[in-house]
This record gives structure tokens, sequence and C-alpha cells, in this order.
């Protein structure tokens, strides 16, 4: 037993005796699994309840509802019901493509939800405390490493609208006094990730070669650098936001240290001990790609006193393993 | 004629023989029709249609669509069909009090309608120069006097969506391309306001008071103090940003002089003669009213060349006027 799980046991002796309740939304995703698991080994008592639009969970969890959260109605009488007393809410039409396909898809579903979401919590006179995820993608062009108190300068729908989430979140905090709290989340990465995604789609390519599938690997720009983390540092810095973040205010979630994706391809190389051939698909280029991501964790450090555990080694050798069955 | 009519007119030589095509949207408002006023005075061959969701235009009009802007698919139809040079976007659910009693139709209204029209633009390949309406809700609670360089702190849900749709005209001006000139209006006045307005309220009851029909006047807090401009220098402004503002660009739109409600009621009372018994009416108070609301021109008048044209006593003057009938 680490330290940092002594201190997590400790902190919820609390919800041994009386059955802390989470409601975590869009629980179907990635980062939804992870919580949940996380959420079950340093609270087995707590009560969980998973929503999301899809009709099942893909995942064995205690109970699950499969809710729009657009429909308000629905929402605030589920909130009633479970009165949960914490949130963390994953939900949301994430993607940056999409949002320049369906702006206003996009735009309504994150800010409609989030509005559902603390109305219900107001009119029902909830004590539900919030965690809203917002992303990197808020900052847009500005100077590396991005830090808290950096101007705004959003550059696609997604963006804006998570933008826009955000200051509903601070003006509900201020003004309703609704304890919540938010986060601008980097990249992420890890197994059981969609091969959407650029690591795994790149990682199951590499997968593929090692075992005689395919002989080339197809990539895009591959000079770009992104701030990764590991999910599961994720979902520890998420825990202890949503616990001890102050109300109202933004933390970024990154590891603070960006590797370029070509990087990455040579980790995992050396982890498979193989040397691929590499080549670029003019479908993977994307006009525009801003080439460095990079994130300042230190609020999140000093403030909550994260720090994560998984290396990018381990984080590439897992993802592999858990591909190569 | 004034040298400011004359550099209009001069200004305005192209459109006698082109027959520039505005479109107003919320053309039925308060602002609308002066704006519709305003262009018929300085480029009398230009085509207007006005598009607001009132079955009918309370006012004589050249064309008008009768439209709901939330409906994606009629707003860009409608937009190919008159390929405006100029839209002047005024339509938006604009109460703070609605705001907050349903934020999600407050919040979809301001952000999806300017989707709509940025997207039937781009959609349509339109060359169509737009002015988008913002407030001086979006500042919040930060140091007087406003300049818009200053970090925005939007206090109710209105605010919020009047940021969100800021940063989607940025967003479109830079990613896109589209022509789009910003503004953050602050309170404007003028004969014809609808009477749930504080000054127009205000004056129907002094008139009424001079008329013997009431014998005392009814207020909130009228120590609060608002940048008070008069609607036909706003609409001036606004011409003059449509077409020389710079694209992705916000202006404040204010008088830079804030006065407090009772100075008001004092002027009129001079202008009308009489000494009024005023009640503070519980109804009319509102928690955390702003105390001071003061915004700088000096982007307006150095970059556009704006200068307003009405005292606050001529503006009160023609608002009693147009009231005694």
């Amino acid at each position: 037993m680490t330290k940092n799980d002594k201190e997590l046991i400790f902190n919820s002796q609390e919800s041994y005796c009386k059955g802390v309740k989470y409601l975590i939304t869009g629980v179907d995703g990635f980062v939804g699994q992870y919580f949940v698991e996380y959420v079950q080994k340093y609270e087995p008592n707590a009560e969980i309840l998973g929503v999301d639009i899809a009709p099942n969970c893909h995942f064995p969890i205690q109970k699950y509802n499969s809710l729009n959260l657009m429909d308000k109605k629905a929402t605030s009488d589920m909130m009633r019901e479970f009165a949960p007393d914490y949130i963390v809410h994953l939900a949301s039409i994430s993607s940056v493509g999409y949002s320049w396909r369906e702006p206003v898809k996009c735009f309504e579903n994150n800010t409609s939800i989030m509005l559902n979401i603390l109305e219900a919590i107001v009119q029902n006179k909830l004590k539900t405390r919030v965690l809203s995820i917002g992303s990197s993608e808020e900052y847009g062009n500005i100077p590396m490493p991005m830090t808290e108190d950096m101007p705004l300068n959003p550059q696609n729908p997604y963006a804006v609208a998570k933008v826009s989430q955000e200051l509903l979140g601070k003006l509900y905090a201020q003004s309703m006094g609704v304890e919540i709290v938010m986060t601008r989340s980097f990249n992420h990465i890890g197994p059981r990730q969609s091969e959407r995604f650029v690591i795994p789609s790149f990682m199951r390519q590499l997968v593929n070669i090692r075992q005689g599938a395919e002989n080339k690997m197809l990539v895009g720009n591959i000079s770009v650098a992104r701030d990764f983390s590991d999910v599961r540092d994720v979902v520890d810095a998420y825990y202890k936001i949503l616990h001890n973040g102050q109300k109202g205010e933004v933390y970024n979630v990154c590891s603070g240290h960006a590797y370029q994706l070509h990087e990455i391809i040579t980790m995992a190389e050396e982890i498979l001990d193989i040397k691929v051939h590499v080549e670029v698909d003019a479908e993977r280029l994307r006009p525009n790609d801003v080439m460095l991501i990079l994130g300042d964790n230190t609020k999140l450090r000093t403030e909550i006193g994260w720090q994560p555990q998984y290396e990018i080694k381990q984080t590439i050798t897992d993802i592999l393993n858990s591909m190569r069955g």
C-alpha cells in the first residue's frame, strides 16, 4: 500500500459509514470506466450511478441509467431521485472535427447539458459537488506552457463550447452557491481507449506489424507534440480535485511534459523490439495542426497535492500489452 | 445638413448604383426600427430585408420575413436567396431575468442563432459583412470604466451567452474568414422604447403625474448609475462599425458618462416642471444590483470616428415629448 493509497483510504473513512453517492455522466466512455474502478477501489461502500446516452454500459457497474442529459426534466428527476453527493460530469461531444461539421449540435450538447445539471442542483436544492471537465482546447494559440490564468483564445466550436461551459460553472459557483470545480484536461491515454484516437491507432498498427499482420505504419503529422497523461493519473486528479478543489476554480490536468508523436512511436518500437516503415497518409494530415500543446500543472500539484504515478513508458507498455492479448 | 450627414452620403454613393442589401435580424425591436430609418435616410437606394420572429413588423418596411432564426435550414435558405451585403444581427433574447428562469433557452437562442447565421454565410459562400451585437453585461464585476481589453467576468446566463456569441464571432473571423465585427453595447434609450425598461417606465409615470393621472412614482434602487446612450447615436455607431470596423474586433458602444437613475428623474422633473413623490417598491429591487456601469468609448471614437450627437437632456426631452402625444 503506497502513501497515496493510505491517505485516500483515510480520507474516505466517512464514506464507509454513509455510502457516499457518486453520479458519473458519460460513464460509458474511456475515462468513465477508470473513474468507476477508482472509486470502487478507494471507496468500496460508495454508491455509484452511471449515466450515459448509450443503451447499455459496456462494463459492469452498480447502477446504470441510459439517459439523454439534453432532456431537462429527465435530468432533474434523475438527480432529485439519486441525490448524488458528487458528480463527475464527463458527458460531452468532444470531437473538434464534429464541432465544425455540426457546430450547433456540439454547442448545445456541451452547454445545455451543463445547464441542465446545474439547474437540477439549484431547483432540487441538492448539496452536490460537481467536477466539470473542460479541455486544453480552450486555450487555443497562446504561449506554452499553458497556465490557468492565461487569456483563452479558443480556435474551434468545441473549444468555444468548453469555454462557455466553464463560464457557466463559475457563474453558478459565484451566484448560486453551487459547489463546482473544473478542469482543463489535456490529452490522456491508456489501455482500452478507442482506436479512433491517435495513440491507440498507432499502437494497434505497431502490434499488428509485430504480429506480422501488417508491414507498414500509416501516420499523419508525427512532428506535433502533445502533453500526454496516463488515464489512471487523470482519474486520480479528478477524484482529488472533486474532493479538494476550491469552489469555482479551474485546474489544468496534464503531465507537464510534451512528446512528439514520433517519440512515442520510437518508444513503442523499442518495447516491441521492432523497427517499422512509417508512411505519411494524406488523409491523416490536418490543416493548421498546432505543433506543440504543453500544460503547466503547478496549480494541481501545489493546491491539490496531486502527482502523476505513471511514466510514459509504463503507459505505452500497458497499452501495447492490452492489445497483444 | 451636418458634416456628419455629408460624409455619410459621400460614403454611400456606391449604394445608389448597386442597391446595397441590408439584412436586419430582430428588426421588430427597439433598435431595429431606428436602424432601418437610418439606412433609409443615408442610403435611400439600399434594399432592406427585416427578419424577426414576430408575425408582422410593427412599422413600415420594404421587405419583411417572419422567421425563427433557430431554424437552421430556413435561415440558410433566406440568406442564400437575399444574399445580403450587410447583416445587422440584433435578434436576441436579451433579458437577464429571463436568462435565470430559462437559461437553456436563452443560451441556445443567442449561440445557435449566431451559429446558424455564420454557417449560412460559410455554406453559401456569401461575402456578407456582419455586425454582431453584444452587451456590457459580458464584463461583469470589473473596474470602471470598462475597456475592450479587460478580462470578461459574466454574472448571469445571458451574459455568458453573449460572451459565447462573441467568441464564435471571433472564431469564424479568424478560422473561416467571415467579415464580422462586434459590439458590447451599453444601455440605450430613446422614444418608442418598451415601458418594460427602466427609463421609459419612469418617464411614463412622470408624464402620468404631470397629466394628473397618478400622484406618486414607484421606483427600485435609483442610486444605481448606468451609461446611457441615445438610440440614434447607437445606430449611427452600428452603421459605422459595420462599414469601417476591423474584422474580428469588438467595440464598446457607450456614451462614456454614467448617470444615477435619480439624476435622470430630476432632469425629467425639470423638463416637465413638476416635483414628484418617489416611493420605493420592493418588487422593483433586485438582489446584487451593480451600482455603477460605465464604459470607455475611446476605441469607437478613435478607430471608427464616431461621436455622439445627443445630449442626455435632449434624449429625455424627446422621450417625454413622444409620450405626451
